[in-house]
């Protein structure tokens, strides 16, 4: 069993020797995960052996691998039809390795561009369309703002009334845009009947709940809301997989990861392990539901500090388009009081709050593992370094 | 700094609560290099971060890639007309990721096939040489002694004089076998002249020195004798890289991998880190001439082990060909000796000791992290489980 720790500020949190970590991905882990994995690397259940050293092949970690897809199916309830997969390459392998598989001869993939990773998935898949005989089509795109708003269906055209596939992105981490009602839940693009969604949900998978009958396949890199770097988690219905193609490499098949249970060759293992030792510690929060609810007050408590002082800061997203986990914003005064706001954070014990150089400003990621303290105070340096510098 | 661990018997092992562990990978790792992540993953060199939270854009990261690529440089020798890179997917992905880049149209690459993934190889550059309009040719295979040999010169037979390259496994890890000299240094096939050698060196890299400038591109992924599961290093001349081809995907090019220092996308961050500190130990031990003698020692305690129980024992390579690193055996009672053999032998501390299935028996992995107290512990028990049970 993992405890809970919530240390009630920033300075608390110093006395660890950690500080609150607001990095994009790579990104913070809970701590009790952190002393979990010190543990299970020198002796992992008694077996004698690390958890790093064992056969993927062995019993123990058959058992991880095993455990991690049970509870990956109970935190998204994920039904039977659907498959869970750890593949690698990150999620850009997948901006190949979904048309190569889904986007068959003659037929047209639709893509919703929302930001700089939409962007290139999109490209992506329009460099390689025509070798699988297919085409690429931009429905919509954000482009025109800087990403600052997700298109409604009046601003979206499809291809025609049956797409391969839509692809989108539920997340916009550089941007701090999410498809999602106002209340935080889940949206989705409005769409031709019977479309297949693919959805890159790197960086919101598993921060609320999803209704992944809805998708015909999500995929997540593990390293903000789900483990660490190495391994992505593809989610897919099992019709989608039987009509994927049999043509490309047998490694880029999905059919293999399938056929496989994941492990067509060594897997990224150990990173495996993390998305199960994070899998349990979600559950034992309570669940996507009770996360959502925590990453919403997270979230409001910061945009709460940038709108009250909203002579000195601007955020980047359109009000309703909010993330609930990617904070973007800037100082008015330019971006010399960015740079001195990240440094004073930083020295404060909140770090790596620096934005993407395609956005600027800075950026708060709030994934599941930051702790409300966390966002607590972050909130309060906002105010304080306004009004100092203000 | 790393100091050094040399248990001197399984017994005196086991009060660390940790085994001998001879898995061919994911394998053992050196127990200071095991404390070293347990402290890393916490805080991060005094950053307050923990190394897998770290952006993989940030300096304290930049620093570990530099490091692992600079310590791997100075362990392999590796002239600055060589890059080194990071890449996923496993060894097993090279196997298309290899044709898909060097293997144009109108070229044949050639394989030596001497054991279970050489065929794994071959079939899959096969399966896939039509759609690059190139063409693949089995120069030499040991199959037809189920791989206890590796073919000479006279048994080899190329598809011409200019293979667009020439693949070869330098250690097969299921059947035991090496190419090396008698006192086990490298050795490389006889080639046309001219002619880039693609090497699998997944479980024998820097086990031994190695002249880079013999190869065209050398693969290994991390879990054996680099670090943990996870990343691929792939050694490769600028030249190839320069003729690789662009029309695949961004992600699948080499020259992506060159251009963006091994970080077209986040990259597998942690493994790099696992194979910096890995680099670190073995520059600390003395570098790969001292590995290889300590290497030789082990393996020659195990064979001797072997060799003076022949009536009870059959070792599974020819003398000549026998590898240093995964040795592999039998008893001659049969199957339910074997199971008996590992069984014991787990009870004792020795655990990982199964053979693969296509070899049958026993193997015992003896990668640069297992200490000479193992094998010679692992000595000890063959011959008294000899004396035992015939």
């Amino acid at each position: 069993m993992l405890s809970t720790r919530m240390p009630s500020s920033a300075v608390e949190n110093l006395a660890s020797g950690r500080v609150f970590n607001f990095n994009a991905g790579p990104s913070v882990l809970p701590e009790e995960v952190l002393r979990q994995f010190q543990q299970d690397i020198w002796n992992f259940r008694g077996t004698g052996l690390g958890i790093m050293e064992h056969s993927h092949r062995a019993a123990p970690f058959q058992k991880v691998l095993e455990d991690a897809i049970a509870d990956v199916r109970k935190i998204g309830n994920i039904p039977a039809s659907y498959h869970v997969l750890f593949m690698t390459g990150g999620s850009s392998s997948q901006n190949f390795i979904v048309p190569a598989n889904l986007l068959s001869e003659g037929q047209t993939a639709d893509y919703i561009v929302t930001g700089y990773w939409g962007q290139r998935s999109f490209d992506d898949a329009t460099q390689h369309a025509a070798s699988y005989g297919g085409r690429v089509h931009l429905a919509a795109s954000s482009k025109d703002t800087n990403h600052s708003y997700i298109p409604n269906a009046a601003q979206t055209r499809y291809s025609g009334p049956a797409p391969a596939y839509v692809h989108t992105t539920s997340n916009n981490t550089i941007y701090g845009t999410q498809w999602r009602t106002p209340s935080g839940h889940e949206r989705l693009p409005e769409l031709p009947a019977g479309t297949p969604v693919v959805c890159d949900a790197c960086s919101d998978i598993f921060s609320r709940p999803i209704d992944v009958t809805k998708y015909g396949l999500i995929y997540a890199s593990a390293q903000k809301n789900l483990g660490i770097t190495g391994a992505t988690v593809v989610i897919v219905s099992d019709e989608l997989v039987q009509r994927a193609s049999t043509k490309i490499p047998r490694m880029l098949q999905l059919r293999t990861y399938v056929k496989e249970q994941s492990m067509p060759n060594t897997p990224p293992a150990f990173t495996i392990y993390t998305v199960g030792v994070m899998a349990k510690w979600i559950l034992d929060q309570g669940g996507v539901h009770t996360l959502l609810d925590r990453n919403v007050r997270k979230a409001g408590l910061v945009y709460d500090a940038i709108d009250k002082a909203s002579a000195f800061y601007t955020p980047h997203a359109r009000l309703e388009d909010r993330s609930v986990m990617n904070i973007v914003f800037r100082c008015n005064a330019g971006e010399a009081m960015d740079v001195k706001f990240t440094a004073e954070a930083a020295q404060q014990g909140l770090a790596g709050l620096t934005g993407h150089r395609a956005a600027g400003g800075m950026r708060a990621s709030l994934y599941n593992a930051m702790p409300e303290a966390g966002a607590k105070a972050l909130a309060g340096f906002i105010a304080d370094f306004a009004q100092r510098n203000g």
